[in-house]
């Protein structure tokens, strides 16, 4: 039973820990700071989670995986478009 | 059998992305677009994974989610500080 608790607690931080940074992205738009590779990775990565869980048929991990690749994908897009707003203003 | 490769994937994927980032923090130095928020419960979750996975007996969940913990909390330590440096140097 404690197995369960920790697993669903890992799910809901792990996932919800990207609303503030989304947010933070949104309201500054600043994404100097962030890893345009990090964010490559990771999105490929979730969605390799989100795949998975499909195949197992697991719920849980379809919903978790949804909502961390919809955030993700979005401060990787922020990110991308920052990077190319700079190197424009580069030349 | 393709449920393991895209399991693998996904967590050399998401591991690993935090490698960029930690890297591109120590190297500008640099934490302004970065959520203190979002590592704080992201570092708490990957904890809450990796005592799971220590419950379950699971090696790879235990491996991949100390190296996360390990990037996770160094970005987040580095928040930490500049976020304290800033408040000092605001006042």
């Amino acid at each position: 039973m404690i197995g369960f608790w920790f697993s669903f607690a890992a799910a809901v931080l792990t996932t919800a820990s990207f609303v503030p940074q989304a947010l933070l992205v949104l309201r500054t738009g600043k994404t100097e700071g962030i890893s345009l590779t990090m964010y490559a990775m990771f999105t490929v990565g979730v969605a390799c989670w989100l795949v998975y869980g499909a195949i197992l048929g697991s719920w849980p991990m379809i919903v978790a995986n949804l909502i961390t690749l919809a955030l993700a994908s979005l401060i990787l897009s922020l990110k991308i478009r920052d990077t190319i707003r700079d190197h424009q203003n580069a030349r």
